[in-house]
């Protein structure tokens, strides 16, 4: 998982239904632990992304299957600021060796942009981007590695920041290029996807519905031009997923982790379980 | 900042009040950025620690001066967890590395020992603690830097776990131990700091008092052994200071990016601000 504020995920956690499944995990402090939102915590206002769905719908295709996603994108950052050498590549290649240790990398999640979409710096997007992916398989050892790139929200020039992303369609056209001439890269539609508030950041349930994008895109190994029919369906399927009761307690435990319930309800919660 | 969940910091942020501070910065994929809490998210259970104290004490000695926090720990991990090649030590070394390109380490803040009161590891912490305190120095090629390291809470023989930790003293001794023995180490003592309902981590007020103990081992190079007269005046004092107004901006942007508020009530709060 690496780009910007849309893919480190700025949906609201209350506008959607947890998604909880002991075999998918997330990478912290270079070890696998059960996933949890907000996966990518960037910035203390993280909170929804699009890999949870994707997760989910990985999970569908993989009744036994374990999946594990590796959080790196960092708010606001640019593709400058992406370059091989510098401290954001440096860290996503660290904590993708750190996940080699245990596991194999299948697949990159991008989605960045918005910062590239002013000043003339589209012109240049799909030069750059070409350069910061092949080193970044180059430096994982993972040539044909699927590389699946999110376009940006067709909202940007109305909201808050309207007036700094004046090349938003540009990017996205360097994007889809980028997919159609790159061998295993895709592009992915961000068509009829909404905000928040901001008009910057994608919205939670908009965020389930890219991530099944994203899973479409990377399990077909196809670029998805357009939404996709049944895709708000799939969410559902993935956020009403039966829980198993070490999945009931892990959420219990959380609960009173954060001080939400008392020990003796805690217990009496858990006994009610077996 | 490594070792366990008391290291992470699982106070609840309802409990005191937030320290801000655009001095203050934090760690994050491999930059730095402005300190809020939780800092150390190493589980969706993640909350106040005592590092923000720690810098908000330090800064009260150092006016203009600005401070890091490189957050490293992960709950429930033992010495063995630790042990030099293993993920979280090969990870910490990593994130230190990466803030020594614009930055220089000056400590090493350490809380663990919970996973080691038991089935006899305590008899084998001190040597465990120094194998990996020399092998994390000599990584980081600062054979000097001063290793803070509080001792267990008093109260955990009693709480929800109390039956697995029954070597807690005996961690504090080696940990006391160890802190007399090695050069640049030192002991801060957890007496009469108490605990959130599990019996297991300290509750927000007492992580803010430890982290004023915790500077003042640091500043003064010494072990503390006894809890230190006006240490909740200072954090008073840390607390309460003063914003400007670029730290009440940014408080009023993380509320509207988390959808505490609308973009015009946003708007009006910025513009009163001016």
């Amino acid at each position: 998982m690496i780009g910007q504020s849309n893919m480190g995920g700025r949906g609201y956690l209350k506008d959607v239904k947890p998604i909880v499944d002991e075999k998918i995990s997330m990478l912290v402090n270079g070890r696998w632990q059960i996933m949890t939102e907000p996966i990518n915590f960037d910035r203390p206002t993280s909170g929804v992304g699009l890999a949870a769905s994707f997760a989910g719908a990985w999970r569908l295709k993989h009744e036994d299957g374990q999946i594990g996603l590796i959080p790196c994108a960092d708010g606001g950052s640019s593709l400058d600021d992406w370059a091989a050498g510098g401290p954001l590549f440096d860290h996503a290649v660290l904590q993708a060796k750190l996940a080699l240790r245990t596991s194999q990398v299948d697949g990159i999640l991008w989605h960045q942009g918005e910062n590239d979409s002013m000043a003339g710096r589209s012109a240049v997007y799909y030069g750059k981007l070409s350069v910061i992916v092949k080193a970044l398989r180059e430096e994982l050892n993972l040539p044909d590695v699927p590389f699946i790139a999110g376009g940006l929200g067709t909202f940007l020039s109305t909201g808050r920041y309207g007036q700094y992303f004046t090349e938003s369609d540009a990017v996205n056209s360097a994007l889809s290029k980028y997919a159609e001439t790159t061998p295993n890269a895709y592009f992915v539609t961000a068509e009829g996807l909404t905000a928040n508030a901001d008009g910057l950041h994608f919205d939670a349930v908009s965020l389930r519905k890219f991530g099944i994008r994203y899973f479409e895109a990377y399990h077909k190994r196809t670029n998805v031009w357009t939404p996709l029919p049944g895709e708000s369906e799939m969410v559902s399927v993935v956020e009403e997923r039966e829980l198993n009761q070490a999945e009931k307690r892990m959420l219990l435990e959380i609960g009173f982790g954060r001080g939400e319930m008392t020990l003796s309800e805690l217990e009496e919660k858990l006994t009610a379980l077996k």
